[in-house]
């Protein structure tokens, strides 16, 4: 099932995607909710970002490529993470697919993008166990987790070089049926593929994050965690539209636009 | 005016405190709140958490002398940060004032304190000024930075040594009038002091860290920004007391348990 946050007729509402159409739903989809007879065109209506996380948990370094890419950068020898571990982003900065990436006047052109798979919690869950891990996924959503690398580079954290306004795009929709060992993503800019890779070819993948992260936490409903990229992007550009498909969920598309241009 | 979210005869709601009252109202402080006939002793609600943030922000290295032990126990040179930067935290985390923080079994002994003033966001706010900034507050609460030091030191990053669920106690309540100024956080383990700074003695202070941040965040109402801490802790043991006292505040105070004794 694909669930669609969207506004039409000036209403925000839950709906579920099938094929070209809409279907309204009265409620969000971790209620009692029930099906409306409203229905609108899927091209017709605005996407909305599906939710707002309660925490908002962001995979640093998860596949190989995007590490050693990273390292050679840095003149080092990549250090392959030994257990899996978190860090968080900001939910000031999220946008929903379409709306347009926001590059500060005064950010350098070191802007790139990183296409992720998120998944979407739909309980609220602790002490999860391999076997148990997947019953708290509500389903899958795609985000860019867009940085400025010389604010990356200078700073002691990740502040604003990735929780900028607008650097996360996360959406279309959530689709609760996808396949994690099916999935490749596929990154194209103005059309043109740039990277793809096994989404799931991840050092540690999510059962091992649901794990690990619920030794130490209470996930909640709503709660998000993406789960970090592979390949490298080349500079965004002021117009550049950059495009996210992942295998079985859909694809998220955003405009980078520069600031006063 | 001192706002305190409360229970009472099994419900949550906002309150005014005057004296050892609370006067209930019926809506929450930045709406267009009224004040009801409901009154309770303060000594007979339960105080609850003020807030869950949008965005959770906390500053990492804001004080000298803290600055300075925590380079002293590396071995290293203290580097004074030249600019305010920002760290975040998890939602997960936050406990109310009289909760119990919960050491997991598997930590260690290394279990410290760090006593902030917390600063409550009011309005939805971008691209501050030196003269404009103050007017996003909306109050003042305050905040223990629970850390686990071997887990900070072992990790790439904050993410289980100060996001552990309970590792984040905030409250009593949001104070409206208090001047930065002639704050002096005292803090206490077991009635006995340990720790006191002239609070606004930071490397950069609030007007500073919401110019800064504004310049690449939209502030949202209920966002809170912590704002670090002076001088270092003992390590906290089990059925410790720890209260934390800000001038013109009031006190937060949690007992410590470990898990399983």
């Amino acid at each position: 099932m694909r669930w669609l946050k969207f506004k039409a007729s000036g209403k925000t509402s839950w709906g579920i995607v099938e094929g070209d159409q809409v279907i309204a739903v009265d409620d969000d989809p971790l209620s009692d909710w029930q099906r409306t007879a409203r229905t609108h065109p899927l091209s017709q209506v605005k996407i909305e970002l599906p939710l707002v996380p309660r925490t908002f948990y962001c995979v640093g370094l998860n596949y190989l490529k995007h590490l050693k890419e990273a390292a050679d950068k840095r003149g080092e020898i990549p250090a392959v993470p030994d257990r899996p571990e978190i860090g968080y982003r900001a939910q000031n900065a999220l946008i929903a697919h379409d709306e347009d990436v926001v590059i500060p006047s005064f950010a350098t052109e070191k802007i790139h993008y990183e296409g992720e798979l998120v998944v979407v919690i739909g309980k609220k869950v602790e002490h999860l166990t391999e076997q148990t891990a997947m019953d708290c996924v509500f389903g899958y959503t795609i985000g860019n987790d867009v940085s400025e690398r010389s604010w990356q580079k200078a700073d002691r954290g990740l502040w604003r070089s990735k929780n900028a306004d607008t650097f996360k795009p996360m959406g279309p929709w959530i689709e609760t049926e996808a396949d994690l060992e099916k999935m490749e993503t596929v990154v194209r800019v103005n059309g043109k593929e740039t990277n793809r890779f096994h989404t799931n070819d991840m050092i540690f993948g999510v059962v091992p994050f649901l794990v690990e992260l619920t030794k130490y936490f209470t996930l909640w409903p709503g709660d998000v965690i993406w789960m970090g990229t592979d390949g490298a992007s080349p500079d965004i550009k002021h117009g550049d539209v950059v495009e996210i498909d992942i295998t079985g969920i859909g694809t998220l598309r955003n405009r980078f636009v520069r600031e006063g241009q």
